[in-house]
C-alpha cells in the first residue's frame, strides 16, 4: 500500500493506511499494507502472485502536457518497478483511465503507442480496465500482476543487523530532471539537462537486475526508490526495527549528479530525498557481496553498496565530506 | 474492459477500445477486451484468476453527498457482481483513491466503516493498493481478483441460438431510484421510493447464485445488468453473432416498478435501458430450465425466463402489451 501526494494535509499518509485501511487488510497476502506489494499464495500455484497499484494525477506526478506517450510509459514503468524490488516476473496489467476533456483521440492515440512500445519491451499486456469521464485532472490507475516463486518475495521488514545497504544505477537524476522541468534546476549543460529530465520522465525498471538478486534468496528486504532514498531506507528501517547508517561518499552519482554537488553542495541532500529514481534498494547479509557483485556485472547496471543496517532507529547519513547530515525533509512530502 | 461515461463525446466506447486498446491486449487472459472480466489461466493453479476493475467519478456515477460508507459499499458491490456473473469466488481487491479536499478525515473513517461491513459479509479483504490526492472530483478505482474453476469462467459471447435468457431479481429498480435521487421519480408513495432508492444505492451482489448456476456448466453466455439490460443483452447478442428476442410481459418488476409501469407505460422503457441493476444475465440450453429453477429457488433468489436467443442480430423486445417496442435510447450513454 503506498499513497503519495505533494501537499499537506490535516490527514497524514500513515495515519490514514495505519488507523484506517491496515484493519481492512486482514488476509496475509496484504502484508498488513506494511509493504509495496501484495503477496498471493494460491494452493497448487507453486508460485506467489504479486500485485501492485499505483496511481498518478496530472498535475501532480506528472505534467499534464507531456506527450501522451511518455505518461504510458511512465506509468507503466513506475509499476514494474516495484515488481522488480520483489523479484517479480511481470505477467499483465489493468488500466482505470479517468479522463478528463482534454484528452482527444489523438491523445488516446499517442498514449497507446506509449502502452505498446512497454509491452513489446517489458513482455507483458493489457489486461482489462475501466474508462471513465471526469471534470478533474487526468488520473491513471494501473494494477500490475507479477509472479514469483513461492515464499521468494522480499519484504521490507526483513533486513538483519550487520547487513549490507545497496542501491542499483545512480540517485538523484531525478530530483534534478524534476528541479529542471520546473525551471529550477542547478545550470547544468543541455546535454546533462536532457539526461536527467529522461532519467525522471522514463524511468527504467531494473526488472532482470531484480529477479538475479531476489533469486539468490540472500535478499533480506527489498523496495524500489519511489519516495526517495532516505524515505524509502527509512520504511526498511522502521519495518525491520533497525536503523540504516549511510556513507554518503559511497552514494552512487551520475556525471549530472556530480557536477550538480559540485557546483552546490545542497544538491546532494535534494538528490538523496527527492522521489521518483526507481532503482533497487536491497539489504543481504554481507556473505552476498561477491555474488551481488557479479549479477551486477553480468546485467550491466551498477549495484552500489552504500551502508550497513544495524540496531537501533532512523536513517543516518554522511555528507560527501563524510560529516554527518542533518536532514531537513525526509523525502517526498506526504499529505 | 468496460467504459462508461453520461457524456457523449467525440471518441467513442466501442472505437476507443477497438481501435485503441484491444490491440494491446495480447493475453488470452484479456479475452480481447471483449468480456467483462480478464481470465488468467495459471499452470498449476487448478483455476482461473477472474480479474476485474470498475471506477466511480463523484458527480457521474454517484452523487458526491452520498454517505461515504454507501459509496464504498457501492463500489465494492459493483465489482463484486462482475465476479457474480462469472460465477468466482471473491478473494480479494485493491483500491486506488484519488481524494478530493472534500474527503476529510471523518470522511475517511466512515468510507473504511463501509469496507469493512462488505468485507464482513462478503468474506472478501483489502490487499492493497494507493491512495492519491485531486483537485478533481473524488475517483474510486477497485481491481477485484475472484477464483474459478479452470476454464468455467462463461464468455459474453457463447450464446447459442435456441438459448433461454434469464435474469435474477427484478429488473429497473436502479432506474427508479435514481429519477428519484434526481427529483423526477413517478411519485410514488414513499416506502417504494426509499426501496428503489436503496436498490440504486446498495445493489446485492448475486455471488452464491452466479456461483451455482456457473457451477452447473450450462451458463452458454453471462454478464451482470450493469448499463441496462438492453444494452448488456446487446453485448451478449453481438459477441455471440446472434440476435436476442425478449418477452416484455416477462421481465421481472417489483411491486415498485409495477406500480410505476401502471401509472405510466413510459417508465417500462426507462426500466430495461436504465443502468446499475446489477442483476445476473444468463443464457442455457432450454434443457437446464429445471435445474436453474431448483438451483434459485435454493438461493432464495428469483430467476425469471425473458426470452431466446435466435439467429440474427439486435435486441427486440415487446412492451408490457406484447406489442413491438420501439427503444429510443440503448441502454446507458457511453462516451
Amino acid at each position: 500500500m503506498t499513497s503519495k501526494s505533494p501537499n499537506s494535509q490535516p490527514l497524514g499518509e500513515f495515519d490514514l493506511i495505519a488507523r484506517y485501511l491496515a484493519p481492512l487488510a486482514t488476509s496475509k497476502a496484504a502484508r498488513g499494507l506494511r509493504d509495496d506489494v501484495a503477496v498471493l499464495g494460491l494452493a497448487g500455484l507453486g508460485g506467489d502472485l504479486v500485485l501492485n497499484v499505483d496511481a498518478i494525477v496530472a498535475g501532480v506526478h506528472f505534467f499534464a502536457d507531456d506527450p501522451p506517450h511518455v505518461i504510458a510509459e511512465r506509468v507503466l514503468r513506475i509499476n514494474l518497478s516495484d515488481l522488480a524490488a520483489k523479484g517479480a516476473e511481470p505477467l499483465g496489467y489493468l488500466l482505470t483511465l479517468a479522463l478528463s476533456p482534454d484528452q482527444d483521440e489523438a491523445w488516446i492515440a499517442d498514449f497507446t503507442e506509449g502502452l505498446r512500445r512497454n509491452q513489446d519491451t517489458m513482455g507483458w499486456s493489457l489486461l482489462g480496465g475501466d474508462t471513465v469521464r471526469t471534470s478533474g485532472p487526468l488520473t491513471i490507475s494501473v494494477t500490475a500482476i507479477g509472479q514469483a516463486e513461492t515464499g521468494t518475495v522480499p519484504m521490507r521488514g526483513g533486513a538483519q543487523p550487520g547487513d549490507h545497504i545497496w542501491v542499483s544505477g545512480t540517485i538523484g537524476d531525478a530530483a534534478l530532471g524534476l528541479a529542471v522541468c520546473q525551471g529550477k534546476g542547478p545550470g547544468l549543460p543541455t546535454s546533462l539537462d536532457d539526461f536527467v529530465v529522461e532519467r525522471f520522465r522514463q524511468p527504467e525498471p531494473r526488472l532482470k537486475l531484480g529477479q538475479a538478486l531476489v533469486g539468490t534468496g540472500m535478499v533480506s528486504a527489498s523496495a524500489d526508490v519511489s519516495d526517495g532514498l532516505i524515505a524509502d531506507l527509512g520504511h526498511i528501517a522502521k519495518a525491520s526495527g533497525l536503523c540504516a547508517r549511510i556513507d554518503g561518499t559511497l552514494v552512487p552519482t551520475s556525471l549530472a549528479g556530480g557536477t550538480a554537488i559540485a557546483a552546490d553542495p545542497v544538491w546532494f541532500e535534494r538528490m538523496i530525498t527527492g522521489g521518483d529514481d526507481y532503482e533497487l534498494l536491497l539489504t543481504t547479509p554481507p556473505s552476498a557481496a561477491s555474488q551481488f557483485e557479479q549479477i551486477a556485472s553480468d546485467c550491466g547496471i551498477s549495484l552500489t553498496k552504500i551502508g550497513l543496517m544495524e540496531q537501533g532507529a532512523g536513517v543516518f547519513v554522511t555528507n560527501r565530506q563524510g560529516n554527518p547530515l542533518a536532514l531537513e525533509t525526509a523525502g517526498y512530502r506526504h499529505f
